[in-house]
């Protein structure tokens, strides 16, 4: 059989996530029923029906205000903002669920670890050993004015106090609690022994947590742990702690090396190259025939927002494009920072003369990863070749028209995919660990967390 | 027509909340069942099946370890240990509900109000107009120790950095976002008016916040606001912040009084006595009979648990109880803690000679507020006894086996009270605010945080 293709929905609670704009399509639902819990229900039970592995919620803890220096273009468009917090979404949706996975986003530089670790416990408990953690570093640097920070973090600043953050975490995690610490015999009234909890007694250079972890041990323990790392530091970081990793490569040679680069880095962090699922970025619009997912393509088109666009990439990348007019040439702008991001399009797109204007075309229906447009059999070709090519693990689909892309997905492209034998027909049981590694509710004992557990040395 | 009484349920995301050892009574549902979303979500059913006001969430974010300087007996006893995060319960329990409010607990000391603020207008979206916010101003200084603090702040300055924190809130939440900011018009393609989004500008003492709020205003903006302050300062903060105060008096005359300070500090606070609705702690045993209701007593007291309950009395007192033996007479003890303890106790039962064994006693049933045991009749008396005698609003109500107590309530007391004209019959419409007070979903124009809105100078 071949390789099975792994498949996440991506969303965000929010307007509109990755396509600014959409939200004014007529059959969008999402901008008028984000903040409806029923809205995330249903999308849950959609996805389940599509044996989808999991829901990742996106998250920023700031505002896209690169742009022209202020977020009016992001506001007006709804783009990325207002955006509320994902984890109160997860409970409500596992309740309606079985099997689907559910991965939230949070950053370690903005909640100290010892209440975060309980808020993943607990949803690790409430869902059923279905939790995952999507590990950021950083956020928008609005976000860290609005914590009091003057300023981010440089990069490697961040990626230590990550690591740090992460060893508090798997201490709670792993180390705290045995196995066996949870009695629970009412004829001897003992819930838990406490010869069995233990302080975790970590003293670092960011942080001091004595006690114990607040929760019991919850069925994976660890969530899943998810990271998306584009910088070499990131992808170390990412190799060296992420069971999943995102990319957003936009065409299949650039993902090739960098499934490559990451499986050899997971195998020099001690680890296996099987013990890192990589996911592209990817968003699909798939119809009955060809005709007319092109069709559907130039009707979602008309309602992308440029400014809303380029609020995004210019958040993404730092640079503000509002300081160019649409149609210049970016490739004759004398900067370091403009030329690296001509040169990540041209290498994404070599036909095009980039310019403001034709950023905003590239990235206006889902970001800048690939957009695969046609008939079941279309799209399930090309996710195939992206495989076969690539040796990537799966992908992470972004909507368009919420939910009316994931509603066409599970309809469509996921009755063809299984055809082909690509594609599960039923989940397996057991936690979305075990269900997308086979071994076990608990992370393998070549990840660095393991080493921490009690008895580990 | 009598004046209404509203009644809570209190409970707390863990084993057993105040009735500690509980959990081993052959009907609890709760130690076996807490990180099971779907014991919660039928709780919320049942609670709104009978008119209750609301579920209220405690928390704590720490550990009992003041008695014999650890944490054993409370993990043993599982007396609030382990504690998993309330917030995730709320909007799985919403979205099986209409009517039924929520409240949370959650400290100003350990979180930065600027998430804080978008979780909580995320939980008020997700409500549908539900929410409300338990405001704590400090934690059991075990939890201080794990955020990395040397010690807990004093009370005076734990006073000031709340009314900071909270002057940072009403900020996000009242005068962000205008009310017509949002515009969601999908044939102009504005999401939100810039214009009428405003950055707050907060530059305090211990905050500084720039930025506009993430969240676009939700139904009640502030949720309804919950203080229980037992202290001179407490009492003040309570009486100009809150709409609810919770308090634990154990007898009426008790009660009368702090009613009386309440109503009187917040007409001192520029607001109306009955701004402020005030909540007594108390447990009810209701059974068809006052015969059966007091075997039902019986019963549920073999299965306390002195160690776990003294490990909680401790905590709340500061007292290490363990230092004594089980029967010494407290009153002889040169402490001016124990004096003080004493006082109090002897207040609440003059007729006992105060041990540890006799706190442990008092307390082991829901804790140190009122316990009531009879049939509908006996129980409904006696609360109509304590609103007539001493004009409190209403009742928190704790469970001692869980759900049991609160089924009871809902099965026999609440059609007695309902028939006697002292309980709604159906919810009022709208949010929980406008269900409490009548008058609108917003903070009232006397409230401090309404004269932070834009315009109301």
């Amino acid at each position: 059989m071949s390789k099975q293709i792994r498949l996440n929905a991506f969303a965000m609670n929010c307007v509109g996530h990755l396509s600014p704009g959409l939200w004014r399509h007529p059959r969008d639902q999402q901008a008028a029923r984000y903040t409806d819990i029923h809205y995330w229900i249903e999308l849950a039970k959609t996805l389940e029906r599509g044996k989808i592995d999991g829901l990742f919620l996106a998250d920023v803890l700031g505002v896209y205000d690169v742009y022209h220096g202020n977020a009016d273009a992001a506001l007006s468009a709804g783009a990325q903002v207002p955006a509320n917090d994902p984890l109160q979404l997860v409970p409500a949706m596992a309740a309606a669920t079985e099997h689907l996975g559910f991965g939230i986003t949070a950053s370690v530089s903005f909640e100290h670890p010892f209440p975060f670790a309980r808020r993943i416990s607990t949803l690790d408990h409430l869902t059923g050993g279905r939790a995952g953690w999507n590990i950021v570093t950083s956020y928008l640097s609005s976000g860290a004015r609005n914590l009091g920070l003057k300023q981010q973090l440089n990069h490697q600043q961040r990626y230590a106090l990550a690591e740090e953050y992460l060893e508090v975490c798997y201490k709670l995690w792993e180390a705290s609690w045995d196995d066996d610490a949870v009695v629970a015999d009412r004829a001897s009234g003992v819930y838990a022994d406490p010869r069995k909890v233990h302080p975790i007694e970590h003293k670092g250079e960011h942080f001091e947590v004595p006690g114990f972890h607040l929760s019991q041990p919850s069925p994976q323990r660890t969530p899943v742990l998810y990271q998306a790392g584009a910088s070499s530091r990131g992808k170390v970081f990412a190799a060296g702690n992420a069971e999943c990793v995102f990319v957003a490569a936009p065409t299949r040679n650039i993902l090739r090396d960098q499934v490559a680069d990451l499986r050899r880095l997971a195998v020099e962090a001690g680890r296996q190259a099987s013990d890192v699922l990589v996911l592209n970025q990817l968003t699909v619009i798939v119809a009955p025939t060809d005709a007319e997912a092109l069709a559907k393509l130039e009707d979602y088109r008309q309602y992308s927002d440029r400014e809303g666009t380029l609020a995004l990439v210019s958040g993404w990348t730092g640079i503000d494009f509002g300081e160019y007019a649409p149609d210049q040439v970016l490739r004759h702008v004398q900067s370091d920072a403009i030329q690296s991001a001509v040169d990540a399009f041209s290498a994404a797109d070599p036909q095009r003369q980039w310019t403001a204007a034709e950023i905003a075309d590239y990235c206006a229906l889902g970001g800048d990863g690939p957009l695969l447009v046609g008939s079941p059999q279309t799209v399930a070709d090309q996710l195939q070749a992206w495989v076969e090519e690539t040796d990537v693990d799966g992908f992470n689909l972004s909507s368009l028209v919420a939910p009316e892309t994931f509603v066409d997905i599970v309809d469509l492209l996921v009755p063809e995919l299984q055809a082909r034998g690509l594609f599960k027909r039923e989940y397996e049981q057991g936690t979305l660990r075990h269900k997308l590694f086979g071994q076990g509710d608990r992370l393998g004992a070549s990840h660095r967390a393991a080493k921490l557990r009690r008895g580990a040395e």
